[in-house]
């Protein structure tokens, strides 16, 4: 299999392990992708989910070749249907990605790295959404992008192919810098984060508030205040 | 009274005057400021509203001593429903608010300044979501603060809980630089921009569009527009 | 006419020519523009639209004089429509809009270089919306402005009419830096992503996969894919 799972105490590192594809977003590494995603999604040990390529860099995105062969408008619509399954997984799981980059993160890779919740990279990591360049414009890697980054620099990026170093890229915030906290806070934060942002600010404020009383009933929250006052080390019941 | 009104001229300044709590925003303080505030946003005379803090620094968010108190749902409830109250008031009230920030501003305390319209800061000032750190994720701050910088930030600072230096709070757009003009056009203008800002494209056209027609109708405007013209100061009428 | 359009190759630069009122967005000028605009984006030949201004600077915004004459709420109306007809003619049409900006870009001007696609301008250029000062409140611009930057230093724009240098606009995302690709790649990219961007995320994403299938059975994309996979240089059939 082409996705490697690795883990170590609380943290789970996902490889995606095709060097010779440029670890291609193909068919079968974005089922195993999500596959692998859900499990850890699931694994009470697991609390933070580290998403990485190996060989050269992170992602060219999808295997061109495959993309030439599937030919039918049905099947097209699979696989990209199939990529923006495998984003949403990332957005909605409970559990933090962070998307750790080095080399090129490109089209749905680069999309990849915008949907994870946090993104780290060496500095000589390239972003691009280089879709014009070949005639299939990046549609399905802006939604993602063009929610971390504002719209000019997004419709640069996008009109013009061109990659961007990491040092803009960390300036126009697609990608931040590491971690570990109370499992049930994080579960619950991460999911208000993302729902509460589409709705609008009164929405946003009836849901939040009731999702501050949920948090607040839970052990975790007491026990977090109480030793925080009693200037003591919390432990967490739900990890 | 722990919120402290004062006034000179057209500007108000409202001052979280509780030090020993570090300006928490407990029942008391959180029902004073909008009552202030409200009271503020009818006075005839002020036109701008300052606000800041007590001591030490700006405000550390929530009273723990009284949260942990609390113990019922429907008194967590109420508090996280007063504490949006406040951040409401702020953003449709008619005046402009600016946050004057020294010290710490720290989880609601962090959204106030969010919910401001303006926001400046000494250099060593402190912004923090650092709810993660205690098992009460910050839900309602990121509210308004993830409507103010951009997404990779803002996750950071929720997942880490760190706090963050004036001069990012800056670069990421969380504080900005002070300020006088016509009382009326701000108050179209304020209202205006917070509705606009939640409608898709189209429906935000036609309404600025009703909304300019108003402030034309309305006599500032030609005056205003007069004395450009004239090369002269303009006479507000609508003070 | 007022509006000259120049044309070089795939390239129609459309310059407005009135710099004895500073290129204003009279109600000839706007209707000049709207037109020609809608002219190119039908011009088989043009790919990209270049906007300029001629003189002293890029533009001043509404004709003051013109509007101080107009004194009904209903023609008040009419212009700010017609107004809003421009912004959105160019977010909506086919064809990539990029603004050439030098000098001032003030009020609707500064709103005409948010509403383009990629802004360019010299190192001295000024943007401002200084509505506040006549005490008309640039309620149309902010719409544009407000969906490029974030909402703190668009407030301080707001309320203080204060002008930013182009230094500070690029900081922001006011403004960004050439250009030339597959025309059909860009029509579907372009149209995909202003309408992407104002849908919840789930529905974005079913709506970009479509977009890609619908760009994927166009022959552009085969072409761009075989091309590259062949390492050759593509033929283009849709120009």
């Amino acid at each position: 299999m082409n996705i490697k799972v690795l883990k170590n105490k609380d943290i789970a590192r996902v490889i995606i392990n095709e060097p010779k594809t440029y670890n291609s977003l193909s068919f079968k590494n974005l089922n195993d992708l999500i596959k692998e995603l859900k499990k850890l999604d699931h694994d009470i040990k697991t609390k933070v989910i580290i998403l990485e390529g190996a060989g050269k860099g992170f992602s060219a995105g999808h295997n061109l070749k495959e993309v030439r062969g599937l030919k039918k408008r049905v099947k097209y619509q699979k696989l990209f249907n199939l990529c923006s399954k495998l984003m949403l997984q990332i957005v909605e799981g409970k559990k933090p990605v962070i998307a750790k980059v080095h080399g090129a993160a490109y089209a749905a890779g680069c999309q990849l790295v915008a949907s994870c919740d946090l993104a780290y990279s060496t500095k000589d990591a390239l972003f691009a959404t280089p879709g014009v360049n070949i005639g299939l414009f990046c549609s399905t890697p802006m939604v993602a992008v063009s929610r971390k980054i504002s719209r000019k620099p997004m419709m640069k990026m996008l009109l013009t192919g061109e990659p961007i170093k990491a040092n803009y890229a960390k300036e126009i915030g697609l990608i931040n810098d590491c971690f570990s906290k109370s499992n049930l806070t994080i579960k619950i934060g991460k999911q208000t984060f993302y729902k509460q942002l589409e709705m609008p600010l009164r929405k946003a404020y009836a849901f939040t508030s009731k999702m501050m009383t949920v948090n607040m009933m839970a052990m975790d929250a007491k026990e977090g205040i109480s030793a925080f006052l009693e200037k003591r080390k919390p432990i967490w019941k739900n990890k």
